[in-house]
């Protein structure tokens, strides 16, 4: 294991101890927890936003705490879900009178744990609500299906609406338009390397990829001999627009990241197939982000994300936002 | 080797072309060379910026293309410089009456073309001038450094100048003021792969790191055992500041970057030691950059670069920009 930690265990304290430090104007540190706050949260008024999941996502999700995003991230130890207590000490601490809106990914530890903290700020009178993000259309059953990278335009504009000072019902109403309308699929050229674990998450041969995978080093649901990046490019596009049932003259926000340790050449070079066959298929890009966004270590690999958008979600995308990782408007390569 | 292209010696045009397509409000690709210009340059009154290199560093040199940064981003093939003509054509299609400056990091192959390419415009009666980085303190004599990730501050600074209208003896100044205050070091963890060589730059054990490395994938200056994330953060910080001369109260902006393959977890750990490192010494961090700048395809590894700042630096380095890869104000994790 090659890695730029010191010892294993140590990487999230220190990785959200390194954010807190480079980034005092937009983030402030739990004293206890690793958990990020935007800085002067809870603002009055405001839906406060709450998010979070296992470490490794970087930078997700503790990179997307600022105006116009989230107020709170919690960060679990790598590939683990933040505890219960870590998660309502969150809640408690950016909580406005407006409500927290909580942002779960559709994995079982997450499902249960910002669950329960969510129900234990509502049983102290926090205005709580939540949203389960499912974008990966690897899975065939939707209600498997995992929150990847797709999550990340959940928090966008769920984030613009609620800087709007929207009430928490209509905030809600925009995470779950961005869930209905999202849809994701990941491919890996290489497996990752959890800390403690020390070893691979899975083992694959020189010329064999996985594809449908999700965001914890698994392996997909598919084996395949590498492809090339036009290729992998048509097949995450086909499956999202099949079962986003995306049609001629619709519009599409799309993020095209690296899943960690791909770099910025071959990511633009995914992107570009992405888009000429998005053209192709008369499907309009109204937004592009090209970066990382929700990784798995230093994976290399390629996810596809689609947004089916229309006025109000372009404009939500488009909003101001000043985070670690995310700052609009301009263009996005976090 | 495995990566997400089509066609080893295609990767650079698909990449740009990538690049051109996802940011269209950014940048204008020229008809027939891999370079990439400001989508509004020429800007009567202000001075333009040319830079470029051998591609394999993403985001450099395209994603600094935009304002406040460069006018325009010579691509060559993967770690060969962009030839005479490529950059002479740039130079031509973003030069205005205010004049032009090129930024050449130093690398025989660079300064060649790029000098070529200015005395040709020059002769062209085009006001052209150049300056030359050489940040890398891995080298011990001045003349010979190599421009590694400082060079990123000196498009940033550059293009603030430029962008208040500043004359081009003014912008120059300013470029070579950043030059004369940045220094950089950098190690890898992995080689990288250059697309046409199909096999690793180096061999390296699995407990072994090069330490100095430029950003061609070459070896170091030394190979040493893999050391913590602490203390090559405090190796990297140490040479720099010795080689500044950086005093107890002095201020600096910092970049820590991962050099293409290492993931967010690691660069904000190993940010947290520069910091700390840095505020132990009695150093003061005006500005933190964390994330990827000047690369070395897939390479795993990491390097520090410090730039000795004063009010005025500060202020370029805060100054708007809309580029691909850097936005300011707000923080940067490009």
């Amino acid at each position: 294991m090659k890695k730029l930690i010191n010892k294993p265990g140590d990487e999230v304290k220190e990785m959200i101890e390194g954010m807190a430090l480079a980034f005092p104007q937009i983030v402030r540190k739990d004293p206890k927890w690793n958990n990020l706050y935007r800085r002067e949260s809870p603002i009055p008024g405001k839906v406060s936003l709450v998010s979070g999941g296992g470490s490794g996502h970087e930078p997700a999700h503790g990179g997307y705490v600022g105006k116009g995003m989230l107020d709170a991230a919690c960060a679990g130890e790598t590939f683990t879900s933040p505890t219960v207590p870590q998660i309502f000490d969150a809640i408690k601490a950016v909580a406005s009178d407006a409500g927290v809106l909580v942002i779960i990914k559709n994995f079982a530890g997450d499902v249960m744990n910002f669950q329960t903290a969510a129900k234990m700020a509502r049983a102290q009178g926090i205005k709580t609500d939540w949203v389960i993000v499912n974008d990966d259309v690897a899975i065939p059953e939707p209600a498997k299906r995992r929150g990847i990278a797709g999550t990340v335009f959940v928090h966008k504009c769920a984030g613009a609406a609620a800087e709007e000072l929207l009430p928490l019902e209509e905030v809600k109403r925009v995470a779950q338009k961005v869930i209905d309308n999202v849809r994701s699929m990941s491919v890996a050229l290489t497996p990752c390397v959890v800390p403690k674990a020390g070893k691979p998450t899975f083992e694959l041969g020189p010329d064999e990829m996985e594809v449908g995978i999700g965001i914890h080093g698994e392996k997909g649901v598919e084996r395949r001999k590498l492809m090339t990046a036009n290729e992998i490019a048509e097949l995450l596009c086909s499956r999202i627009i099949e079962d986003l049932k995306l049609d001629k003259g619709e519009e599409v926000a799309v993020i095209v990241q690296g899943n960690g340790g791909t770099p910025y050449m071959e990511k633009f070079i995914v992107y570009r197939r992405v888009h000429q066959f998005l053209t192709e298929k008369g499907i309009k890009i109204a937004v592009a982000w090209v970066g990382e966004f929700m990784t798995s270590l230093e994976m290399a690999g390629t996810s596809v994300t689609l947004l089916r958008v229309d006025e109000e979600l372009k404009r939500y995308l488009n909003a101001p936002a000043e985070t670690i990782a995310i700052h609009t408007p301009g263009p996005v390569t976090s």
